[in-house]
């Protein structure tokens, strides 16, 4: 069976890594030669929207999928003229733009932070009276780990924040006084059946995801309601694979602050946290197979590396680290991996966790 | 960091499958340009001993590895003169003569069924009766799943067995009349820790490995004597990397029946059972990395896909089954996956391997 990916990056690479042993062959489409899935298959390099490249694609795969949601809805949507493309282009075009994307799920009962279109300094003011200071201000498309955004904390800000972003339709949100980021990942397949992996708490460090846990959590009354609203919604846009929904909660409720219609940085710790990993599940999905069991294994702490790998070796002297180095170049601000820990209970986890940081801060690693 | 294996099958991929995670590169020696670790690296298409081949392979890789027992040794001895090759070609050299193999292991203090050297029919007829009947004469050399074996029960079967094995050096072995074949996996580091997995109880089918199982057993006070000497023998041999050694329990008493200097069929389940699997610790171990916990994480059954896949579909829809398809060509007698299932009990673990066995019946798939 082969299966094509639109994007070569870790995300596709831990797709490939997951769907080797199923007996699946790996087709990529990217511009960068060097993009971190080549070596597990064949490699097209080309813009995301190379109509010939997707045509190639399309015809030597069974089943097209993406690793990422800035690649062009319009080209997957031709592409799906051509093949079977998992996920649906239409949870991918909902997804690159704010707007539609909050319209879509305030629309769908979900309870999500107050927002306001802004496309001038106008609006921005008015905006600003609307939802309130603190605030975000984002551009409405093309955003991911932290880029384009500006927060405002004073009326002063408004402009200059303005005048550097407002190229770009934006779009105002409040700021939350959250107790923590959760995120709810869950896979359907053609058939219906919908699997949620418990959900996962996760702490960002410069808009950038910096660590995800999770473990055999029961879901709470809230999170129950929750799950009902994601099940809807994929039901509704007869979604196929794996999707991540970010929260904030504030105590009183999950306020939706995202979704990603494809496997998610939240979930990496179900490579070895849970019986069926994230990536396993996206294939099985797409592919048709039926979906594995979601459950957690253990107490799972993930921790992504960015812009600088530690040292390899003092971490995995730690018991239950899981290396996964993507073969990235360093540069500042890029994933270039992450590392799992895996416990059979909490305190376990937290000992191995402080370790870890020790370890990190006594090599100058910045924590 | 480049690793190079000489052999390209279903363990060199399943290495590169552990590996790749790590920030490793794969690169292997195999004369079928098919092999089913070449998707995961770059192949040298050659022979085990091609000269130019392991000389290339030594100059591109950190450190060298096979991943079956009947690579020439000669091959290998010439190799670590041009690089680091791990575990010792000594190691190999052992394994590779049944009679070397049972002189060392005995003279290492390990308990053994009879065995005696057989050249001639004349030296048959003597061992027959020294070792008694039934017993089995195999080839000393090239022997693997059962091939290269009759076994004598009658002194009839003496001059017809030693017809259609004897143009090569024998040995004829007691028939040994076991409660359960066990293995005992290990890994030791170029520091000389040693690490065990728990026991693995072997289920074999016409000398091939049907069904291994394990999970977290406690080592009796036999099993702990066994492992003192397996360690001896290790630090002796200044190995590094796995190492699988097949015992027949008696009930009395573990006879040591072979040890294969890699990773072995009857550790796959370590993949998902274990902590750290086999695969991942003898990648640590030669190349110098701390060794990983070797603990297992719930019971485990491996069962083996030999000659044809059953219905993969059918089985993923099993809770806790894992699926590694080796992506070969289907042929009587090859090893072509397996599939490990995990549970966090016994009695949920016999009740899914019930499942499993009723289903491939079901299918018609020989069980």
């Amino acid at each position: 069976m082969n299966i094509g990916i639109v994007g070569g990056g870790q995300l596709a690479r831990m797709l490939a890594l997951a769907g080797l042993p199923l007996g699946m062959r790996f087709h990529f489409v990217d511009p960068n030669p060097a993009c971190c899935a080549a070596p597990l298959g064949s490699l097209t390099v080309a813009d995301y929207d190379d109509e010939q490249a997707l045509g190639a694609l399309a015809e030597r795969c069974d089943v097209c999928t993406f690793d990422f949601e800035n690649v062009p809805a319009q080209a997957m949507e031709k592409l799906s003229a051509l093949g079977t493309v998992r996920p649906t282009p239409r949870a991918l075009l909902i997804s690159q733009d704010r707007l539609e994307e909050k319209n879509f799920f305030s629309g769908a009962g979900f309870s999500l932070p107050a927002y306001q279109a802004v496309d001038s300094l106008e609006d921005l003011r008015r905006a600003a009276e609307q939802v309130g200071l603190p605030a975000v201000l984002k551009t409405r498309r093309l955003g991911y780990d932290g880029k384009g955004q500006r927060v405002l904390r004073d009326v002063s800000d408004l402009e200059p924040a303005f005048e550097a972003l407002g190229s770009m339709p934006l779009i105002l949100e409040a700021f939350v006084a959250f107790r923590r980021e959760v995120s709810l990942l869950a896979v359907r397949d053609a058939e219906g059946h919908v699997r949620f992996w418990p959900w996962a708490e996760n702490v960002h460090q410069q808009g950038i995801l910096f660590t995800s846990r999770s473990g055999p959590f029961t879901a709470s009354r809230r999170e129950v309601h929750v799950r009902g609203l994601v099940r809807q919604v994929l039901d509704g846009l007869e979604y196929v694979g794996v999707a991540a929904f970010e929260f904030f909660d504030t105590g009183e409720q999950w306020l939706l602050n995202e979704m990603a219609p494809r496997v998610h940085n939240s979930g990496h710790w179900t490579i070895e946290g849970a019986v069926t990993s994230q990536f396993e599940n996206h294939l099985r999905a797409i592919t048709g197979l039926p979906l594995g069991d979601t459950r957690a294994v253990g107490y799972s702490l993930m921790r992504n590396w960015v812009g600088e790998l530690p040292d390899r070796d003092a971490c995995l002297a730690l018991p239950g680290l899981h290396w996964h180095d993507y073969d990235k170049t360093a540069r500042p601000g890029r994933k270039l991996g992450h590392a799992t820990l895996v416990a059979e209970d909490l305190e376990t986890l937290a000992a191995t966790a402080f370790q870890l940081e020790q370890q990190l801060r006594g090599k100058g690693f910045q924590v």
